[in-house]
This record gives C-alpha cells, structure tokens and sequence, in this order.
C-alpha cells in the first residue's frame, strides 16, 4: 500500500540461491498469492521491524558481513540507518543503477501488458473527449475517462490532469468545476495501473471552432513528436532523442521548455532512460519510452504522449487508437 | 506527484524567519497557487539536483554547519546520502516525532475538512452498497463508490478494496469479477482524497438472506468497536485503547488478531498515533482516529471503520451515515 510508507515490501535476492520475500503479515494472503517467490517471511506489523527481519533474514543467507546492493532510492533515510545499524558488519552499496538497467529491457510479455494499458488509455481518451461538448466539467471528462478505462480493464488510477480555460497553464491540474467553452482547449495527462504495470498518455483536443492558430501550433506540435520518435534508434543514446525534440521545436518556431521529453515506463511511471539532456542511456530493443513533448502557449499547454517500443532496428508507436495527426475538435 | 518519487518538495524551516518552500519548476504555478508559503525556490529537473538547491536555502539561511532536523521517513536514503555529502558541516537529526505531534493536533478546520471527508465517504459506500444486488461484482460496486464519491466532492482514490466471496479474506483486495451471491458478504475499505486531506472508511454488509451466524458476528463486532471508542478519552495512551479493543473482542469470544485497531489520520493515511500496543501517546482533544476492529471468519474478514473526533470530555463519532448498528442486508 503506497500511502502507509512503513508498511514495508522488501526482497533479498543472493548471488545464488533463492530471493527471499520479507512482507507484513496483514497482507499475507496477497503477498503469497500475487507474488511468484517462493521464499516468504513475514513480520507482524509494531511487534516486529520489518528492517529486523531483512536483517534477519540477510545474516541467514550468509551475508551479515557481506557487500549488499540496496535501492537507496525506495527505501527511506531512517529504514537505512536501522538497517546499517542492524549489520554494522556488512558494507552497503547504492544499486539503483543495477535495478535500472535492469528494468529497462522489457519482456515481451511486459511489452503486450504496456502496449494493452497504452492503447486501451488512448481509447478511454478518445471516447470520454467524444462525450464531452460545450459546458462540460473537467471532472465530468475525468470521470468519463475513469469510467471508460476501468471498463477496458484499468485499475488504480496513478494520476489524472484534466484541465481547460485557465487551468490550462497548469501541467499537473487536478480536474475541477471549469467548463468547456467553445473554442477552448481541453488537455488530459492520465497514468493508470494494469496489473502491475502503468500507463501514461496525455493528448490534447479543442472545442469548436478551432482558431487557426491553434491548428497551427497544434500541427507543429504533432510534426515536433514524430521527428523526435524518428530519432528512437537502438544504439543512440537518451539524451541524443532530447535534442531531436529541441531541434524539432526550433525548425518549426515553437518555445521549447521542457526539461525532459520522456521517459521509460514500467512498474513505475518514470524508469529510465530519462529522454533528459545529461542521460547517456544507450537505446536498446526493448525498451519502452514514452515521447512526450509539450509546449505553452497563451491557450494553455498543449501535450501529446504516445508508448514507444524500441525494435532492431528502429521502433514501433504502440498507442494511437486514432489518428491524433489532425486536431481532435469538438462540438 | 507521489508516483515520480525524485520530484521533490522540500520544505526548510527556520527557528526564525520565513519558510522556503523548494518545488519542481514543472509544477510552479500549481506550487505558486496551492502553497501558503510565500517564499519559493524552483529547481529545473535534471539540471539541477532538488538536494543541491536545498542545501544552498538552508546555506543561505544560516544553518551550513548548524543542527538540521529532517523527516527522514518521508527523505529517501539516497536523498538523505546527498544532502549530508552537500551540507558537511551540518548536524543532521531525525526530526519524525517532531512532526508527528505536530500533526497530531488538529486545527478547527482540518476537523471540518476530516468530517467532511469522512461522512461523504460513508455516504458513498452506503448509497454503492444499496444500488448492489446478487450478481454485481466487486467492480461495478467499486465503480460506483467512486462516482458517489466524485459527485460529493471527492478527489485522488488512494485506495480501494471491494471483497466478496473467496476475495473476502484478502484485507486489502483489489475489486475484481468476484459476484454478490445469496447469504453472501460484502466488505469495502475505501480512502479518498479530500483536498489535502484524506478519509478512510470500511465498511461491511450482507446479501439476504443473511444467516444467523453472520448476523451474530457481525454484532459482535460492532460492539466491540462500540466499547473501544468509549476507551478514547483525552489522557488515556493510545495502546490503551488497542488493549480495550482486545478486551472487547475477548468478552465477546472474537478472535484478536489484528496488530493495530485504528490510527490517526489527516493529510497522510496512517498518522500518529496510531492504536498499537507498543504506542504510549497520551490521547489529546483535537486528535483525529480512525477506529477500525475487523475479524476474520470462515465467511472473510469483517470489518468497520469510523472517524473519532477526541473533545474535551470524550469523543464524538464524525462518520456514520446511516445506522451501521445493525447489518445492511442487500436483497
């Protein structure tokens, strides 16, 4: 449960042997049944410390006076220090970049459950924005969008932006009581669960009539994106996709701001390769990127966000459900 | 954003003077608009480090080698690992107590905001629950909760379990295909944002005809939380009330398996202090608890949950919506 932080999940995975599951106890039915370990142990949440029995369970796998790998970036300042001081004998080692790469190169089964989460979010969009008209709420869209994604299979929703009018402006908008006014923008950013994966699509519509500088700056937008997906190649590094996007933008007049033009994507919403200017990530087939440029205007941010699935020799777009290339209008 | 984990914000307060409030540059104007705080630092992803920036706030206010607290539950050991690297002549020093308590206490307001939460929540379960029938699944009735939820004003769903059937002894299952059946049970345990601030009710009901040992159980159960909120007195410790809830449980030949009975609650999910046997924090007027005795059967878990407010004398129920005294039985 992400929302309690120190209801602790943590597994010790030896060079050889079996990794070992520590869960809390209140969970246990689940923990056994979702997880494919095989080594579980429990702890009982305020009568035992789950750091204890990590300790614990660490010594009995022979390494109390080992070198442990740990993913200092999801476990919390305290926990460390209780578990430095549970085994001052073994040495601890940052191994956030191990789980990375790790985490980079999809299955192909992580591939189709991504693509599925993708493309059924792109569809949930596409609808709720087709209900949507004149005088309808953000949230009316967001629930539109909740209700039709968790219709196609989607779970927890990890974050929803809906924003038109002045909201706009706000890249992360919770959606509220503003209304679609004719000739406004309607954007949406929304990370949803499947399964254990995510999803992350954002798109960006207009209410009719649209002015002909939004279709300008929308089309520019849209060309900006596919010349930054053209540059998804296996053997380039991240950041060399980041400037594409940058160059893109200039060749067609377009402010760019963003410090980040995508990322990977998996059981978290932002894994890396980070399409950021200092990320030196080398692409390889079978990663999963998200291509996400974006740009403010006066009207508010446009942003458009689509699942990118690196392959031998270029890539593949794995979640437009419509054609998105011309701007979506509404009546 | 709570699933991009690197975004930070970060708060530095000194003895005197004005707080700074440290944000991600992609969320400035929703920074600018939701926050309190006057004086506000942005740091641009990736070209500069969250924890560089904070420790040139906390330089400028005075303190490069003074003694810092930190709530070093909320700051990842990688994060921590950085700020003492950036800040060597400063003293670190865990500071979670500090903000516990300080949460501890609730403002006239935060109460308001709680109760609201806390009721509309109810409202939503119970309203879900009577529009449910044999043959609805865990789903549809999870869909519903949401959207009674939403049309009352409530935001991010933090967590959802809807359980029946075999799904029943899983306390915290996601909501699947599991159907109603006849003599079945239902159970909901369902924490909504409200604002910045979050509720949290279980709740569960039965699917006619009910047997008599369900309807023996589930008394048994709501007298034990009724005994239990009677303990909740200012003065009293906070594992003094988990010790009235075993009690309760005993006398009525319940078995007591739970390792807390209940928890504060507020802008996090589980506050201090929380109903354990190990916690000793003296109950005050103002505190907000969540009391939420559950049992496990043959039949799955039981459960229910209620928003205490503690007053000066005692404590008031702030959650019931309905009478819960007695079974909810869907036809």
């Amino acid at each position: 449960m992400r929302d309690i932080p120190e209801r602790l999940g943590l597994v010790a995975i030896p060079v050889s042997g079996e990794p070992v599951f520590v869960y809390c106890t209140i969970e246990g039915e689940q923990a056994r049944r979702e997880s494919w370990l095989e080594e579980l142990v429990g702890y009982t949440e305020w009568r035992e410390q789950p750091i204890q029995t990590l300790a614990r369970v660490l010594a009995e796998q022979g390494v109390a006076d080992g070198r442990i790998g740990v993913e200092k970036r999801h476990l919390s300042a305290r926990d460390f220090a209780e578990l430095e001081r549970s085994m001052p004998k073994a040495t601890f080692v940052a191994a956030d970049e191990v789980f990375d790469r790790m985490r980079a190169i999809k299955t192909p089964a992580e591939i189709e459950t991504l693509t599925e989460a993708a493309f059924s979010t792109d569809i949930a969009i596409r609808r709720a924005f087709a209900q949507a008209t004149v005088g309808s709420t953000e949230r009316e869209i967001a629930d539109a969008i909740i209700a039709e994604c968790a219709a196609r299979g989607g779970g927890r929703v990890v974050f929803l932006t809906v924003a038109t009018g002045p909201n706009g402006s706000l890249v992360h908008a919770e959606p509220g009581d503003a209304r679609l006014e004719p000739a406004g923008v309607i954007r949406t950013d929304f990370g949803v669960g499947w399964g254990h994966y995510l999803s992350d699509i954002a798109r960006t519509a207009f209410v009719g009539p649209i002015t002909h500088q939004q279709e300008t700056t929308y089309m520019k937008l849209v060309g900006a994106q596919e010349e930054t997906i053209a540059s998804v190649r296996p053997g380039e590094q991240a950041k060399h996709v980041y400037r594409a996007c940058a160059d893109a933008f200039a060749r067609r007049g377009l402010a760019f701001d963003i410090p980040h033009v995508g990322h990977s994507i998996g059981v978290g919403l932002h894994e890396r390769p980070m399409l950021q200017p200092f990320d030196e990530t080398v692409l390889e087939p079978g990663m999963a990127l998200m291509v996400e440029p974006g740009v403010m205007t006066t009207d508010g941010f446009y942003h458009t966000e689509d699942l990118i699935v690196i392959t031998e020799n270029g890539n593949r777009v794995c979640s437009r459900s419509a054609d998105w290339a011309t701007p979506m209008v509404l009546s």
